[in-house]
């Protein structure tokens, strides 16, 4: 199975320190990569962590907050500056292009790549890119301004096939797209073998959700039912679930609740407000409803 | 004497490493503090070497590249957040206000606190910024896109009271501003003392030359001449001198022989391009032209 990774670029919020940045996390799958949020230092976060600037096509913003765009036009920058010439779409409420085209016109020359605004509705449900690797979908959040977090969905591989038997059936290689895909094996004499003899099933497709910031709200949870990992934001400590509430955000035993009404498998949480020096409490309240919960740091790095 | 104090924010160039990031540094003088310059992640170095936001009212821009000033719009966005009230001024070439008022309009309230754009004339040698604690004057520079140096001059400071005689001669507190400033005095009997009896002199005001991004030139020298302490960019080594020629930036060497002749007490390099691992080499060869230089590092503090 091919590694589905996840590198945290950023997990801070608001107030970036030198150990939390602003939010940006890259998804490695089938040598593509994909971007979610991309605030301030991110270039730096991706030259520090070595995630290569390269191959990564698709950026998903999940709101129009400084913490979670503002490294857009110095990531950009500096890809121009290192000579790409692939486009680069960008996946977020329409207003950003507004934001971001006077800076990205300013700092890169006009032979530069181009870069595509795709504008998301953050209030919908919906498919917004896909490709041969994965589907992202929308999850509408409920946040101060339009927000949505994004349902990342690997497409249904190919069977594996059984190399012994296709040798002992002497398949031709122009028959084993059909049978990865699903297809019997029927020889020159009308022989049938059928194709659960000739392949192994495909893999499982894995799915990992990003909750973005969002008061606690249970309306997600049939998206990110049974995903195989669920980044929830969790800003604040249960000590300040009013200042949550207050200003649109999750707690750490919110963030696991989600986690365990959706059945999720695995919980990382992240985006702590400055306030909080220690991130083990974090881990403490959220552990005490969903036990496989891990905190996320800057330069954590996992697979699906 | 008061401390004045420079605080090395980001030493790198074009593209920010997370030991180098973008260029910025911060002056402190007699309880204020001025910003040069504003890459990215300006605002996370601002909170790793503990230089506070507040009674920083005036950032000084050298020229619209990117690693120059894509901060501002983060550390502006943070200063907001944190409820600033006070104005804060901004001095650089005029297209800056065109790229960044889009970002500060969307990412701050309208009631936010208010910024202010002092459009500069890069080519002008002018003073574009006076309080009572220091002037600060353009020096124009040889580079890709209209730049300047900029040169720091504390103003001359008061004489300093000599306690004793103050009280010897039963002088009132009314009479000492004159004093400090030069003036004998004269008792009610017409008797004259001497300022020079009565005072010390004020300090010698100290300068600071902050060269940014400039091909090697020597016209600046007659603004920076003996100045206490010079910073200039040294984006690289002798190897690369081509390179630097071409892109219109300095070596080390060349920086020091700027130094050298403008007979400055104290050099200060930095803005290494990312392609140099180690730095050692730029002290190495800057010091076998002018012996009293340093190297920039984020987090070098050093006062004149």
């Amino acid at each position: 199975m091919e590694p589905f990774r996840v590198t945290i670029l950023g997990s801070g919020s608001a107030l970036p320190t030198k150990d939390n940045f602003h939010a940006s996390q890259v998804l490695e799958l089938r040598g593509r990569r994909y971007m979610i949020d991309c605030g301030e230092g991110t270039q730096i976060k991706m030259g520090q962590y070595k995630v290569n600037v390269s191959r990564l096509n698709n950026i998903f913003i999940s709101h129009l907050h400084s913490d979670h765009c503002i490294g857009l036009a110095g990531l950009i920058s500096t890809m121009a500056m290192l000579g790409r010439s692939e486009p680069l779409s960008i996946y977020a409420y329409k207003d950003l292009k507004n934001i971001l085209l006077p800076t990205l016109d300013y700092f890169t020359d006009d032979d530069s790549f181009e870069v595509i605004f795709h504008d998301i509705n953050p209030k919908k449900k919906e498919i917004v890119y896909e490709d041969k690797a994965l589907t992202v979908s929308t999850i509408p959040l409920k946040h101060r301004v339009p927000t949505c977090g994004f349902l990342f969905e690997e497409r249904q591989g190919e069977r594996h096939l059984i190399k012994q038997m296709i040798e002992a059936f002497d398949i031709p290689i122009r028959e084993l797209k059909a049978i990865k895909q699903g297809a019997d094996f029927v020889d020159k004499d009308g022989f049938v073998v059928k194709n659960e003899r000739l392949t192994t099933p495909a893999d499982v497709p894995r799915r990992y959700a990003y909750i973005s910031d969002t008061l606690y709200t249970e309306s997600i949870i049939p998206q990110i039912e049974g995903v195989d990992c669920l980044f929830h934001e969790a800003t604040f400590l249960e000590q300040d679930h009013r200042r949550a509430k207050e200003t649109l955000h999750s707690t750490a035993i919110q963030a696991a609740q989600i986690a365990k009404k959706a059945k999720v498998k695995k919980l990382v949480i992240g985006h702590y407000s400055a306030r909080y020096r220690q991130h083990k409490p974090f881990l403490d309240e959220a552990r005490s409803v969903f036990e496989n919960t891990v905190l996320a740091e800057d330069g954590l790095i996992f697979e699906l």
